[in-house]
């Protein structure tokens, strides 16, 4: 059971995880916190939270539990503001994309609570913002990632584990590193490459043609391209290292495929599409549905 | 009317064509062919088609409408077997992916008829294979293209503008060449980037852990990667010149974005990402949803 939590950053992942726990009769109080009024003063009246401030410092006194969901680049700042004013005890975690960077900020900027900071990434999300997009089932079904540090006691991991345990999720713990890779692999790189190949066919000469004539199996496989730059740029730039190396990988493998193709290689390039059908139906093996 | 139909390939499309348009009260007799016993036996069971042959020469006897819905790499010898026993006023069309090829094999194997032939592409059609999977309203909202060549009479055009109108579907004429290159950009070159992502991740180290921690998104994306392989093989080398220039164009772009990052040139980035969505979004105003 949560005291008091402390909400930095009230939207969809944010609001969606006050919600789940007060659905859970998990949590007492729930303080907000956050740059934007009206989407405060929103929260409130959905009864998301039960009071907000603007001043970070103040939001997390008292608070056992201190939940950082503001987009990744304000995290760095939000540590340093609430370094000072966190109780001896409070457990603080957060929910970014990316973890190398995260915990680099956190041992930067929160002194001693450094210790008590278990990051944290729940792999759930829909294209809406704010707090309004919010809801309680978001975290159902869905994976959460924990990436524990050498500091961490493990009852302040169990604590992060069992909070989102409550909201329905499955939760596991991996390093840091090994997050940044497989989340740059399944997640970074393909927005990415989706962002890439939109933007490409935009450019060309018969680019009205090639949208008015996007079957279904193309409408899938940009769907990504539509979610929020800003949001991707943060993620691409924090998770840098792993994603580069991703890319490059990548360019390889497409490459060779080119190559085959150059050379009308069919063998390989059969080999190529058969390797990638099983690995791909091995991940839903029961919908598979596309269009030419 | 059409008084015969003859289809050679009696699988997801050329089946499916054969249902809508006995459902539409447009066609006499249907006469499939193949190569499969069993498929046939099927079409016939489901009354897809009221006889069959082997023999493509004899199939396509007193057919004022043939319709060659074979795999691509055996059009030019359908092409060659039924040239010499083609009614002189039947009208045939095709459903390849890539018409450049069709349309070349279609004069070097046709003889008279070529000036008969009117190449055609409907989009549209699912991952299953065979008459089994076929239904009458498969083409139903979808888009048909035409390529017209010179030789084709306008009222030949007609006739197969016609046909496919009675399934439902819209009817749009361009040149060959243009819809070799928007077929390369919508459909061929998104199933080459997502066969060469799913195989270069399931190269990598974490590969277990990265399909395991597959999001939406991601399923998304890579979903076109389940696609049949061979079929896919066929159309690459098809539609080889437009889909190696879209290929180039979409390295490059890929390598930009690459630059971008390595230089943490965030402003050239977001531009990228902004263009992109924005392109994407005008496809689909109304159905964005994602996860990260």
């Amino acid at each position: 059971m949560i005291q008091r939590l402390c909400i930095i950053g009230v939207g969809l992942i944010g609001g969606s995880l006050a919600r789940a726990l007060r659905n859970a009769n998990y949590v007492g109080e729930i303080i907000g916190c956050g740059r934007g009024k009206p989407n405060l003063d929103k929260a409130l009246e959905l009864g998301v939270i039960d009071r907000y401030t603007h001043d970070a410092a103040e939001a997390v006194i008292e608070a056992d539990m201190v939940v950082v969901a503001t987009n990744l680049r304000t995290i760095p700042d939000v540590f340093s503001v609430i370094a000072p004013s966190l109780s001896d005890t409070a457990v603080i975690t957060d929910v970014g994309s990316a973890k190398t960077e995260v915990i680099k900020a956190a041992e930067q900027n929160l002194g001693a609570a450094f210790a008590r900071f278990v990051p944290g990434h729940p792999i759930a999300g829909t294209e809406k913002n704010g707090v309004e997009a919010s809801f309680a089932e978001l975290f159902n079904n869905h994976r959460v990632i924990l990436t524990p540090t050498a500091q961490n006691m493990s009852a302040n991991v169990q604590r992060v584990r069992e909070m989102w345990q409550r909201t329905g999720a499955t939760v596991n713990e991996m390093t840091a590193k090994t997050h940044d890779e497989v989340l740059a692999a399944t997640s970074h790189l393909p927005h990415m490459v989706a962002f890439a190949l939109v933007d490409c066919l935009s450019s060309m000469d018969d680019s009205a043609a090639i949208f008015d004539f996007a079957a279904g199996g193309f409408r899938d496989f940009t769907r990504i391209a539509s979610s929020n730059p800003p949001m991707w740029c943060d993620i691409a730039l924090e998770n840098r290292d792993a994603l580069l190396r991703q890319l490059s990988a990548f360019e390889n493998t497409l490459g060779e495929l080119k190559m085959y193709l150059e050379n009308k290689d069919e063998v390989s390039m059969l080999t190529l599409f058969e390797r990638a059908k099983t690995a791909r139906d091995s991940i839903e093996p029961s919908k598979q549905q596309t269009s030419k």
